[in-house]
């Protein structure tokens, strides 16, 4: 495990270099995106080389729990959600209510989440629903108000926003299922199995997107950006 | 004291629910409004699900100390400041320094007493001063350059505003004497009615607040929204 | 050593009632640049005061961690990053990329100096020198990006940037040279020595930075303001 967590590490910080390379040549894609998902890499990329060097983890209940995972999660998954929101309102501003809504939604998941790792019993399912419960805010806000402003732009920018915002429903979707079955819940799975997963899905989730919402928008024809 | 805290968190999911169902019917009130208050509400919920599932406390020299109190305010504080900051600036722009100087203080003011909760002897007093005076800087920015900015619109916003920013110093002022004599403090009040009384003032400070603030906005006449 | 601490408590107060003075008379410059340095030395002080009543320390391995200091420059260092920011861009709009890298490596460099003193072996230098990377991107963020911003406008503001970022960089340079020799680092110098080091420096940083820095912009001739 140690090995598959530095292995993570050297993704995460070769795609970091990979977005600054795309950044230097950003074909009318706002600098910001790119910054967003350096961000998100390099961050990732630290939070498990703790893990790797067999830093931020704690015992609860004669279990390990690897809580650097949710200090990646708190910071990244915000960051990843900006960049859908940008995506969906491209040409238009940013601020307003639903991005503050996302951010809160995506903030209270994460924090309850953390907590339901942290208890056991009744308390832990408390929280694993709180956690739930938010994810559904989340999706809601996806695929209500932030669709409605894609669909008010140009039709290959709704277009975009769509697969962006279809990828990110599917991992996101995905994340409390191995939760589920993972040793934190169910324990359907054993450690390693938990571990792999939770190495695998963030590739696809932080390095996977970043180059799949950058490449959208860069093959965006002039005319629309 | 479990009951009285499943029950607080009953109030703050069912003022949850209402505030949505106003977002519905705005009446010209900004979404971010509705927003902040749910938020608040949604917030101090899981906070204090968290004391009532007997999670979010220590022991400091043989006292415990139930720090969930303060992940609640260090959230909801400054969300509430700011509501009432949009108010004071109905229809101007929000940002600037005083509600940046109010977001500030505020955070010292908590933060210090989280501090002041889990010291002893002198060092106990010195952060509640702390705090106290951090108290003092933000009563000073209603009274005086935020209640500029609302004299500078509409009669019917200033009396709004100056409604709002009574009904907040009055509970900032409770805190603060609660804390004093409370478990916390000099010690005159027992647990039990120290944390009743934690769970009836933030109801009123809260939800209370919300309604309040929503309802006078509502009302006000469409010409000056 | 405690002496040393309360000392530099009463500087740091000191310093901001004096910001507090100057803003009285603003000169022009605007309000959130005074803003911005009495919150840094206002925090400051707090956090040194917790060191000063003994509070705010850990054990790591039989050495004496002072985490009070990270919890001060997670908070002053993007602060102080922002009044430079806001030199760099003095008459033109703040928010953009630049600011946003800025602070996100800035606060990278801190937290992986925190963690670097709490983890002991290989981790320890792994940190330090995922710091110290974090640390070049804030430099050259400064000379680059940044100095462009600067040059487009008025020749004398251009001064004020590079007069301010000259004096950032050199005491930049200065807190992980002092941490290497330090204690935490490499142990050449003893506690007493680190402690004074870390209480002469952030009194030039912090309260002798917000003077000259203030000071230059308050000299501007009216004409570029
Ligand atoms: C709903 C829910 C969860 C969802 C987590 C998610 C959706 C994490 C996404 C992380 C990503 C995308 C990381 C970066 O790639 C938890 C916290 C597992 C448990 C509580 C309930
Ligand atoms: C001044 C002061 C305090 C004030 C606390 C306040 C004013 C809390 C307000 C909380 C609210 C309004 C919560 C949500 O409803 C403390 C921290 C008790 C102790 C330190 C000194
Ligand atoms: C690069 C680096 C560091 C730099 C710290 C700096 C640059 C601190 C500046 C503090 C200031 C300016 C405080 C306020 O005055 C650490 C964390 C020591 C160690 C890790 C590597």
């Amino acid at each position: 495990e140690v090995t598959l967590h530095w292995l993570y590490v050297a993704v995460m910080f070769g795609s970091a270099v990979a977005f600054m390379v795309m950044s230097r040549d950003p074909k009318t894609v706002p600098q910001y995106k790119y910054l967003i998902h350096i961000m998100v890499v390099v961050w990732s990329g630290l939070a498990y080389s703790a893990l790797a060097m067999g830093q931020g983890t704690t015992e609860v209940a004669g279990d390990t729990v690897m809580y650097a995972r949710y200090i990646d999660w708190v910071v990244t998954t915000p960051l990843l959600l900006l960049s859908l929101t940008l995506t969906g309102k491209y040409t238009i501003q940013m601020h307003g209510p639903v991005t503050a809504g996302l951010m809160g939604s995506q903030v209270i998941m994460i924090v309850t989440g953390l907590v339901a790792e942290l208890s056991t019993g009744f308390a832990k399912w408390y929280w694993y629903i709180a956690g739930c419960i938010a994810l559904l805010v989340v999706l809601w806000l996806f695929w209500g108000p932030l669709l409605e402003k894609a669909k008010s732009q140009d039709k290959a920018i709704e277009d975009v926003y769509r697969k962006s915002a279809t990828y990110l429903t599917v991992q996101w979707l995905a994340y409390p299922l191995v939760w589920l079955i993972g040793t934190q819940g169910l324990g359907l799975l054993n450690t390693t199995a938990t571990t792999t997963l939770f190495i695998l899905l963030p590739i696809i989730s932080k390095a996977g997107f970043g180059f799949f919402n950058l490449m959208l928008l860069r093959n965006l024809p002039d005319s629309v950006k």
